[in-house]
């Protein structure tokens, strides 16, 4: 059974801060500490490609876990904002690391649904070709494509990466998953016309209406109850999302993390982020949930393995 | 067991001959027919986009096989020129289509080798999750990418989609994959510096190194003999890669089609394509292969079902 083992995380150390700019944009402490919870968001250096970020992840990944690089079967990443269109990241990635050339390599184009999405693409496609030990990619710098002037957007995202070590030997298992997409309303996160552009106010209507109900309902396909899920873990959209989509499920907050502040939205990666956290804790259930550009959502159920 | 029921295609209708070219790029008839084997190629109309090619595919599978929408469970889109980058086309083609909202979204970003990869994450995910009813495109229109004056890429590429029904009532069924990727050697084909640039010598050494190799380790895997197979559908890069590849096998020339001299390469089309033509034949044997940009290659064995 293919499942997660270990989790690496690269944050941009540049910060930009919103503080700073509350004059530029009319905005409050309240704003930014209570709606949308982002006081600094992450900023890659500007010769920093999609695939630097990855090779950040995986140092961190190697730090906590050595894996041999001549024993990776699959590379995936989750991008929309790749190095450029032709080839696709992963093998750029692919390369830097020097994996074996039996590694297949592909990419996913996905926003902030991508991690769990791509989880059970990578599962499912690991199990189906008989494959061991895997990366799984997300890196979504969205400084490429945030106009800085535009508040919906320029306050909100951070650059980050995350790399997720799947293997048969793991810690983390996915069980059960379900997905949708509403592509009639794809209009409202769009690069069709340039920058970024994003209706705040449909997407946040998206995510608080649809969200509590993919969740409920994958928790009665798995027959679990709210209750005996340990951890609820959001996309990390913002702030007031996380807390709008954890009051209409009616779980404690202390079951719902939310831990963005200093870095902003980070798109697929704030969901591996967030599992980060968790691999040494104690929670065994978990639900997790990404919803964003498409629009499309994915949630998935999460089971801690014994140690054998 | 998921495997391809029917497969709708859509070549744009608009040709730019190669031999109205003859003087401009200093080529002759042999070249023309022997060598790249394409007399001229596909043009999607200025204001088509990559969407709309998948629309196009979707309606010739639909004059084939009257599916019904509200049962698609799954829609990838296999491309790397999309509509834009963000979002994903395939939430555009949901969108169009008036897919359902449990329909899961995603697009695979890879070249030439894109459909034989899609082809085993897209099986692999249908059955993990339960779905009997998807939807693989592929859609990868190169006249986005191709400067007109490079004459090792606007002689060769076509612009076309095609739609590979994926269902539990399938024609053919795919048995066995093998991947691969040398990303060290990704800067041979590749968009970084804006339109595509193709080391072609590269490429073709490429191809006809790994190619028949891979062909050879993929039956062995699975215990046939070259005879054993019918077809041996290879990506349509060129006329002489094809011959190439056929001859280093040592297989006949006629259980190895070639069939783009009107339209060009198609990049992750050739392949469905050439299927859509076999599924009403008798050939019951079949390996495919796709090999590019990456660089990237998968091979797949594919089998006839018989007839309930």
């Amino acid at each position: 059974m293919i499942g997660i083992e270990e989790i690496g995380v690269h944050i941009s150390q540049e910060r930009i801060s919103n503080y700073e700019r509350k004059e530029k944009f009319g905005i409050d402490d309240h704003f930014i500490e209570e709606k949308i919870g982002v006081r600094s968001v992450a900023r890659k250096g500007a010769d920093e490609e999609t695939s630097d970020l990855c090779l950040g992840a995986c140092a961190d990944l190697r730090a906590k876990n050595d894996f041999a690089p001549e024993e990776v079967e699959m590379l995936v990443v989750v991008t929309q904002n790749p190095d450029c269109n032709i080839p696709h990241v992963s093998a750029v990635v692919h390369g830097k690391l020097g994996l074996p050339e039996s590694c297949a390599c592909f990419d996913i184009s996905l926003g902030c649904s991508g991690f769990v999405y791509a989880l059970s693409v990578a599962k499912a496609f690991m199990q189906a070709n008989g494959m061991r030990r895997g990366l799984l990619f997300t890196a979504d710098p969205y400084s490429k494509v945030v106009d800085s002037d535009d508040k919906n957007t320029t306050l909100l995202f951070g650059d980050a990466a995350a790399v997720t070590l799947l293997t048969d030997a793991p810690v983390l298992v996915p069980e059960k998953f379900s997905f949708g997409t509403i592509g009639r309303e794809h209009e409202k996160l769009t690069c069709a016309k340039g920058p970024l552009y994003m209706h705040g106010r449909g997407v946040f209507n998206f995510a608080a209406k649809t969200i509590p109900d993919d969740i409920r309902e994958l928790l009665e396909k798995t027959g679990l109850t709210l209750d005996e899920v340990d951890r609820f873990l959001l996309h990390q959209g913002s702030k007031i999302i996380v807390e709008t989509i954890a009051a209409k499920l009616g779980v404690p907050r202390e079951k719902v993390p939310y831990v963005i502040h200093d870095y902003g939205n980070t798109v697929s990666s704030t969901l591996p982020i967030l599992l980060a956290d968790e691999l040494a804790g104690r929670a065994r259930t978990f639900v997790m949930s990404g919803f964003g550009v498409g629009l499309s959502w994915a949630s998935g159920l999460l089971r801690r393995v014994d140690p054998k």
